[in-house]
């Protein structure tokens, strides 16, 4: 079996860290594995598997002979690095936006629609966090009753906002707990005891970008153009783990018990559902698990086809480095990568 | 002017003693002041206006003179003890669910349908926290567009269920930024840093009793009986303040200007809606207000005719004492009462 070289950039972030150790509990053929991230963060050591990998800046020539690199470093970055790395014959897995609506770009959740990467491929990108465990719960959905509408309100941990937003969770915590002034700094406004409906930055519609990468990332990965999608996106005060409350109309009618096993027989789904025992999908699962947690299963009653659900994942996980480690594991399955 | 006798029956709870705070603050007409609680917390002493007044079990003559019940001590005392008030002449205001539903019996929020209460009431009841914030929203929207559906996310603070709810979060809290173990007592699961998908009792149909509340004290409210509604009911570990995520389909067009108009206008609705300077409802603002704040108020593209609402207010307050201080003033207001 052949080995690669990978590189990891923006390594030293919250992502990043998560990367480094999805590659090694999956056991990920590397060769030779490189760590880059800003200036600031330059000349670090990372151990990993025994070794004292030290953290490098991009450089013009920083890319020679990798085959994969997985990018968590912003969308300027990955702008400005991707091409570093493509024209050094490697492929870029990116977690930022920059090019997930890029036509010519394939915006990858594996097990929903991996089957659309080629041998050709120099830039993949990796899905919104949010959308990520959203589509994955949808497309069993799509495959047997078809998708004619959903409206999202999401329950999104600050830890999709990097480490220094959970930093200033927690502080706040400990301040509001010890009668404390509370410091803003990477929130506008208090994020401890408080929810926040604005993730990202408002668009001239009124929208969110995060609400319209819902739209837009799910509707692409999909390949459903004019699916109806409308979603509210909101910051809890929850460290780790995105919820969704999801309310889908289908194009036709279901049966309730056949859609759970439509759900729970697809990949990477677990269906947590047992009113009856008070037991539905939390947050604080979806650190035990890489799978997606779906319960709250039941029809709405207030429109035909149509069911309600409660999703919850862990968003540095299958929301981020593990959909794009799962990626670069697709691209080696299917020999699409030399 | 005229002053009444009042009683407080669950003056000790947070709900109580929130009511007590604002008969204070609106001056409201009391003669002489009746407080009950339960044998635990009879005796005590609580002081109104300068008089420590003496907290007394609920007996079978308690009620003698008393003109009007204000009533925040669970359903179970609640239909134990409002025939004791009844039966001397008093009117019960009661902020449980015991009586909601019935049918003979008055589900009152004033600016929305006080107008059906009479001189005849013996009972009213207050609705649920989570459906008064909403239903004051959408009536406004009622009269001028018509109401079609309605999809409901809510996001909504621990105080909803008591004293004890809001302890276990700060606990909870406490603990896990000190690495201690998480205790769990009135929620069956940690609510700090976490959300729990479920308010209230699961029922036979797989929603919880909260989530059936929204359904049909709504639709009761607003006189629409066949009102489309569906609701996912979710605790977050917020202190005070429900918020909730609310996609509205109208019966007809609209103008996102003219629907703003419409909401500002109404009594104890203020819009808190500038996304160009990130400025929409927020939990924490709710402290200082006894208006429904709404806010994210934005076309829903998915669908004609439908809009997004963000929709946050104080829960002890306008969710629960306030309101059914407010039930109390417009009965005097109005001579409906002797």
């Amino acid at each position: 079996m052949k080995n690669y070289n990978i590189a990891v950039v923006g390594a030293t972030g919250l992502v990043g860290r998560e990367m480094l150790k999805i590659l090694k509990e999956r056991n990920f053929p590397i060769d030779n594995l490189r760590l880059f991230a800003t200036s600031r963060s330059a000349g670090k050591k990372i151990n990993f598997l025994g070794e004292n990998i030290i953290v490098e800046e991009v450089k013009e020539d920083s890319f020679e002979n990798i085959d994969i690199a997985l990018f968590s470093a912003g969308s300027s970055a990955a702008i400005e690095t991707a091409p570093l790395v493509t024209k050094k014959g490697g492929v870029v897995i990116d977690n930022s936006s920059a090019f997930r609506m890029d036509k010519n770009i394939p915006l990858v959740v594996p097990e929903v629609n991996g089957s659309i990467l080629t041998n050709k491929e120099t830039i993949i990108a990796n899905p919104n966090c949010s959308t990520i465990q959203m589509v994955v719960v949808l497309q069993p959905l799509l495959k047997k009753y078809g998708l004619k509408r959903l409206v999202i309100s999401t329950y999104q941990a600050v830890s999709g906002a990097g480490k220094k937003a959970v930093d200033e969770l927690l502080a706040q915590s400990r301040s509001f707990l010890n009668n404390e002034v509370i410091k803003k700094k990477n929130f506008n406004n208090q994020i401890a005891f408080n929810s926040i409906p604005q993730i990202d930055v408002f668009l001239e519609n009124d929208y969110t970008k995060e609400e319209m990468k819902m739209v837009n990332e799910t509707r692409k990965i999909l390949n459903e153009n004019k699916l109806a999608v409308t979603a509210t996106c909101v910051r809890i005060p929850v460290i780790f783990g995105h919820a969704e409350s999801v309310n889908v109309e289908l194009n036709q009618k279901f049966d309730i018990e056949e859609l759970k096993n439509e759900l729970n027989n697809f990949k990477n789904i677990k269906v947590v559902d047992n009113p009856g025992e008070e037991i539905y999908p939390m947050q604080t699962d979806t650190e035990k698990t890489d799978k997606i947690l779906v319960g709250r299963i039941r029809r709405d009653y207030s429109q035909k086809n149509s069911v309600n659900l409660w999703i919850a994942a862990n968003n540095l996980r299958k929301g981020a480095a593990l959909n794009t480690v799962q990626i670069a594991e697709y691209l080696i399955e299917n020999n699409l990568i030399n």
